[in-house]
């Protein structure tokens, strides 16, 4: 069986998944991408960087856009802890495992410990983030596909085995898995803290890379409208895959790119995983409603194709399966 | 049996309801009202008169805001004829009824008809429109509740038997009629000429005035984006009546005030009614459900606002029959 | 210029498409397929046919299955008139074409004409056929995709200019059409009686074959749930095409095929098209978003299966362009 | 300030509120009710039980009615924790606070503390249940309104101070609340565990009885179609409230009553509140969009009418204000 027991007492406390830093090319282009069409908020800009905020979080960011010489690179994935206390037990814990760990400045965060996995991708841990008032009440701001909350990180990792067990003994727990029926070995996974189907998912492929970063929608019908929108106003070619309902995590989805290349999932259902005993749904790799429960493969690119992280050398997958994909 | 037969063979083809001129007291906080909060586009606007259509009309205008000294007063309803001869057999046809009739010259119009019904609702009659590139496919429009099109009139009649027997002359069937059981007199009738539950419709009350015109929009959830909105940005109090699902006509509705005390609809789903042998629909005054299928009664506001016509009088109703108000 | 100028005056009045007569190999499990899992309603069986309406359909049939050894293709195509004149003048119509008529009998039909258009498809027209009472507000009986009313069908044609030039002069309008611009050929094109995008739409391709039949549902979250539910209940390789939005029609659309291959469109919006002065769109047959105005191109089968009409000979089309298909 | 600050490390770890045990009169119209038109799902029956389970819940039941000769009292309301130590500790917990404890046996559950709360609600608290296999991808169960888990409690409280009070010390973590500003206490408070808006909530009046039980359903449209089932299959008096958008908690909601008067709250939207720093939300008593956003009132109903505990006396409330109340 490839899914390790959950570890129910990890070391430290990790409360959920927080934002991400994107590299970019062009700021104001980006910023017109993930807020006058997508529907995030502004909560703060400069000459090189837009902080954004999705419409029910209270906490400053969950997306900042960095201008960069290296875009369409991650430049860090960010997680909260219950306390601060978990932030230097973090640090001992990532130091034991061989992993660097530093104190960082983050604007609009406390102490913040920045690190990495076993793969490479950038880390970063806090508790305190500036809380700003709630805008969820706010109804004339919802536009674009009306993000409520970033949802999850998905990387390729080119060992998921390796990746799962790493994330497992820090309190990760899987919620639902895909199995290569002819190796044993896992080919993707998706593994939760905040108590629904997933804060971080591996997918096996060349890595680490990340696949996407989601935001969470109320509505399947948002996902349409964006859909209308972005036919109509440019953006069509940034449309990769959907909508459609995913077998795994039985979320109705779509894939869309942004202008450097970093994917998007807008992400609407999940389900509630807060049961310490709740068990891991296996799938098949071969089963076509694994991708799609509608049955339609993915594209090829989105098998291939991902955004790296800076500073994370890419390896080749040691596991050599393949998915079914759309001709 | 209260409805009259069909006229299958009326002296002139309309084909359908088409705008509205309303009597506004300011323009500006009018135009604000039907643009940015409800979600109509401007066509044409000068010192005097904003034009508006929905998002699927190619019409010059569905409705028209004109600035004047009686706010709150409806100017006129109009009408779409199928071809330029059904106007003159119009003009013969009001005449021949001892109605008033004269030719009046309407910006972006043809040539124009204007008379008035029974009750002396003005009525203007015209075939030709100016017509405007489409824009339904220009989701980056879609904002507010949404509107795709005109559907209806509603008004009150101090006759409602008197009132659909003269519009049934000249070719608005009944769809659906709310009988008032101990006379055996109408109450209420819904009429069309496009094929879908109304153009026209009459309530029993102190008459003629506008009880409403009414939008159609494609989704229930348009509507609850819309209340939200209203509720958070200082239009709460615009707010009548709904959500709710109307028993007669099965449709999805809301009430609200614009800010001259014109009552609108907005409507989502009808049914098609194009057989010429479609039956109407009886419903018994008494039945809570005819008016909300959940059961929840109308305000009293509901039973009394109305706005009236331009040079028209307002008459006490014939009939005395009281429909289930909420206390 | 393609498309002829409408005939606003046609010899006989043609209402709307009404029904569709099908003939399928096992007659059970098309019951089950329509009924059950599609969600339309049983109005009469015996041991060769079963008839059905959907839910707000006051018509006796829009569907009729009939058990045949040919099993896949089409017996009849059916139309309402206005009244029962009508057919008598379409009598003198077809035959005047150059087109067979004869008075059939057809079980809760009144007279019946069965005639053929120019390509040999077989079609039918009545004025009476037998009024059920309404169901629509019996929302027990609501599932699968709550099919509310017939749409419209779909033909490929070997020469979409003839057959529209056929329709066009019994009083059927293009709405919208797609052009070859090499040649200045229809390639497509979309007609209407009822006032909605269309009665009757033809394909360029091997002809006459039925493309699909379309029902009208109230919101694309219904289709949405049939997906869900054919995924899940041995129907998913019935899935062909969709969800997705049209360009042309503006249509949320899905397309599925029936156990013995009759393509089914489920059809979501449509818009208002009663003017005679209504324009039609054109589009250009390269246009990727004239079938998916998302960009997603329709799989080969959809360009190439459709299902053969009783007695009507196959011919190549006179026209060979192409379409943009998924590889 | 009237809440107290949360204790983020209470003496044992509740994950979430987990099920009820209702007292009904008649066993049969209670399944009908909660199955057939609502759409749970039986997981067991007896002569005296039915254990019930919502679309994405895996344990065993999330509601279970029980045959009594005290219909429309609740016998208990259970709570799952995080492991097996936890119960021990709740058991030292809640004898330290002078409450009785005792071990029970339930069917279906592991180890299960049987104790009450300050009020005197009895509270169950266990770690196991019996898992069942999922039945969230079989999409053919799904009907009636689609609940997919069971949300949260409401109770009347005699006094929510210390109601919150109580709660807050072993966890329970405020996240709006309703504030009397005349006397500065209290008069309803939202309070969670599994990382939304709540898992319990407290409202003024006599107490304690249970106000209601709700359930999480995706779509405010689903809440729409129960509405319409309900009105046209004999429910319609069981319509209470709504449908409608509370300001508190932001949810779509409808509130309806089963056959011995328990409350069911049907609920949509929520928002994620699992950081430990997440600032409670403070609402004024006399605020009309606290109750609903659009501004209709509740009726006095429901201000009044609640089902009470086996076994707790009933009291006057010590706060006496008046929200508004519907006239």
């Amino acid at each position: 069986m490839p899914v390790p027991a959950p570890n129910l007492y990890p070391d430290f406390n990790t409360i959920r998944l927080s934002h991400v830093c994107l590299n970019v090319s062009d700021l104001a282009a980006s910023r017109t991408f993930y807020t006058d069409m997508f529907g995030l908020q502004v909560t703060d800009t400069s000459d090189s960087h837009v902080y954004l905020r999705a419409l029910e979080e209270r906490g400053h960011h969950s997306v900042i856009l960095q201008k960069s010489d290296q875009p369409g690179t991650v430049e860090v994935m960010g997680f909260k802890t219950y306390d601060e206390a978990d932030l230097d037990k973090a640090e001992v814990y990532f130091k034991s495992k061989g992993r660097p760990t530093s104190w960082v400045e983050r604007p609009y965060q406390g102490r913040t410990l920045l690190t990495s996995d076993n793969m490479g991708i950038p880390l970063e841990f806090y508790h305190k983030m500036d809380r700003l008032a709630p805008i969820h009440q706010e109804y004339a701001r919802y536009h674009g596909v009306r993000p409520l909350r970033i949802d999850h990180f998905n990387c390729f990792s080119n060992n998921v085995d390796e990746s799962v067990a790493f994330y497992n003994d820090f309190g990760f727990r899987v919620t639902e898995y895909t199995e290569d029926e002819e190796s044993g070995k896992l080919w993707a996974a998706w593994m939760h803290r905040k108590g629904g189907v997933h804060d971080m998912a591996f997918t096996n492929g060349k890595g680490p890379r990340m696949h996407h970063l989601a935001f969470w929608v109320a509505n399947p019908l948002h996902i349409i409208d964006l859909l209308d929108v972005m036919a109509t106003t440019g953006y069509v070619e940034n449309i990769e895959r959907g909508p459609g309902r995913h077998g795994i995590s039985n979320a109705f989805f779509l894939y869309i790119l942004d202008p450097d290349g970093h994917r998007i999932e807008i992400y609407s259902s999940d389900y509630q995983t807060v049961d310490p005993d709740h068990e891991p749904l296996k799938w098949d790799l071969k089963d076509p409603q694994r991708q799609t429960l509608w049955g339609a493969p993915a594209p090829r690119s989105w098998f291939e194709h991902g955004t790296e992280f800076v500073g994370a050398e890419v390896k080749e997958p040691a596991l050599n399966a393949t998915p079914i994909i759309a001709p």
